[in-house]
């Protein structure tokens, strides 16, 4: 059921999961094309961008943004061509970076989309150079702040954040340890990119090997999983830690607070003791005036090698709800994409 | 039992207490007055300060300063008197801010002291120009950052810090709800320190009121007490909001973790979608450099007749364990000095 030129698939939100989505959670939808109106133009996606804030999108719990309302298209970033246009400031042909969600083709009115260069490398618009990667870059030196020497510990680490927080945290000077799931990643992890360590959340003893590997303690723990991870770090912390708060995966599909004892007070007389920082952040509602300068300086990294990204592509629109499903499993190997179309 | 001239009473740490420290915590021993060497002063304690943070020098939790020993003297801040030096920088007859402890005489090398005028005010050196009144303006401006028209909310308002939370709140132009024990302080905080209002914690529907007197949410909570008071204050904070961590009074005598569920991760999550930022902080450690700054500000504010504080005098060395257990369950009113000699 590939992408055709006349009819528009949509993946749509069926009904709100009660812990992690199923089955019932998205249904596909099929439409005729919209037509652009005077000032539009007709989007076609190529590329569709998953990432774990959607979760939060299909709950209806209190949040930073909106929830997808049952019934609506599912949002989400995509690399897309113009495929008809009637705005003055695009061309048919041009390839755009855009919010067209998880659908064939949208309308758009221009606003918000950025042209893309058409170079093969478009795709790093929704991971390295894109959403992901500016938030790795505020997060870990806005908040963060790693200094040389210091212990950085970032989860999800062969991931899209994590593998650039730790490659970041090592080019300003700081000792590396990546968490990730299996043996494979945490290769990846130290051979391909270059931490210190990495070691398994899988293992029995976890808690111990993470503690062996940051004999100085953490200085940074860069917050993108919570859970059991969370548990083993919050010890480790030294005074004077930061704790940037960008994502909790861990918890995302939970459906009921775990049991006790209730360590909600433990939490904050860590925080008053060790003097820790803790602070969660939205990166484009906090950080956006900065979009420019972390794009000037990822770019540059990129050029000079110093930075390294990894993809997991799954073909197929009608493939997204399951691969997201896998994401919040941790069963994606990279920044997952899905690719709806060859071009 | 009067301060004499020739013995020294102290108060020493007994045992270490399981929970609220007990008639066994503490215990008082004379011994004979020590003679100064060369360069060295002997004081004579006339005030002693006690404050919540000896609740934990006095455990061997873990903590940001090493516990007092078991039958070591209790530490403390105090204004004492020269009573004989043989320290070129010191006179016999002035009166020092100084470390002394929770006894009538203390030696020293003059090392941390502070020469104070002797003007009748020395009391303040302990309270609206020391250490709580550092903490308040450090931890409410560097951290909580209030700005004009924000909602700051600040429990323990009637007492030595949370007083002075409130009026520098006032003064920067927030709206400025307090949270106190009982009826008298909260008028005392409404009338005499000009919060906006002021909420009785005892009251069966407590967390129902605050909402009532945030009806803008809550902006800056400037966190001392912890419990339920932070239970209350979670939902109610906003987007952006800025949590100082001081103290968490509420639970320095618990002995174990309440029952659950474990809201760790609930307090994570909240940081994350609201973007929080939370940071404890160690007045002396972090912001000793800027004492000066805050002395001038703080003085010429009770120049200006702009701060107004309430000292709570107890008189005896002998009253100070009492005292001290009073402390941690909010009897006292305003900040708590022990009296030992009247000059």
């Amino acid at each position: 059921m590939p992408q055709t030129a006349d009819r528009n698939r949509s993946i749509v939100l069926q009904q709100r999961p009660h812990g992690a989505p199923d089955a019932a959670t998205f249904s596909l939808t099929e439409t005729a094309l919209p037509a652009p109106q005077e000032g539009q133009l007709l989007l076609r996606t190529v590329l569709l961008s998953l990432d774990p804030y959607m979760r939060g999108r299909i709950s209806d719990a209190p949040s930073y943004a909106a929830p997808v309302a049952v019934g609506a298209v599912m949002v989400g970033a995509t690399v897309a061509r113009v495929v008809a246009s009637r705005h003055a400031g695009f061309a048919v042909g041009q390839l755009v970076l855009s919010y067209s969600g998880w659908q064939d083709y949208a309308l758009s009115d221009g606003t918000g989309l950025t042209v893309l260069a058409d170079d093969g490398h478009a795709v790093r618009a929704l991971g390295v150079l894109g959403m992901p990667g500016f938030t790795a870059y505020m997060g870990l030196l806005d908040i963060g702040q790693p200094a040389a020497g210091e212990t950085v510990v970032v989860a999800a680490a062969s991931g899209a954040v994590g593998s650039l927080v730790g490659q970041i945290a090592r080019l300003k000077g700081a000792r590396v340890v990546g968490i990730a799931g299996g043996a494979d990643k945490c290769r990846y992890v130290v051979d391909e990119l270059g931490f210190d360590a990495c070691i398994d959340h899988r293992a029995a003893d976890f808690a111990a090997q993470l503690a062996a590997a940051c004999p100085a303690g953490i200085d940074v723990y860069f917050e993108n999983v919570g859970g059991a991870v969370f548990d083993a770090v919050l010890p480790l912390l030294n005074s004077k830690a930061r704790v940037p708060v960008c994502g909790q995966i861990a918890n995302y599909n939970a459906t009921a607070l775990p049991a006790g004892p209730d360590r909600l007070g433990l939490l904050t007389r860590t925080i008053l003791t060790k003097r820790i920082r803790m602070q969660g952040f939205i990166i484009f509602d906090d950080y956006g005036a900065r979009f420019g300068e972390f794009h000037a300086q990822m770019s540059a990294w990129l050029r000079d090698g110093k930075i390294k990204f990894r993809e997991d592509i799954v073909d197929g629109l009608e493939n997204a709800p399951q691969a997201f499903s896998g994401l919040l499993e941790g069963k994606n190997f990279g920044k997952l994409v899905i690719r709806l179309a060859s071009d």
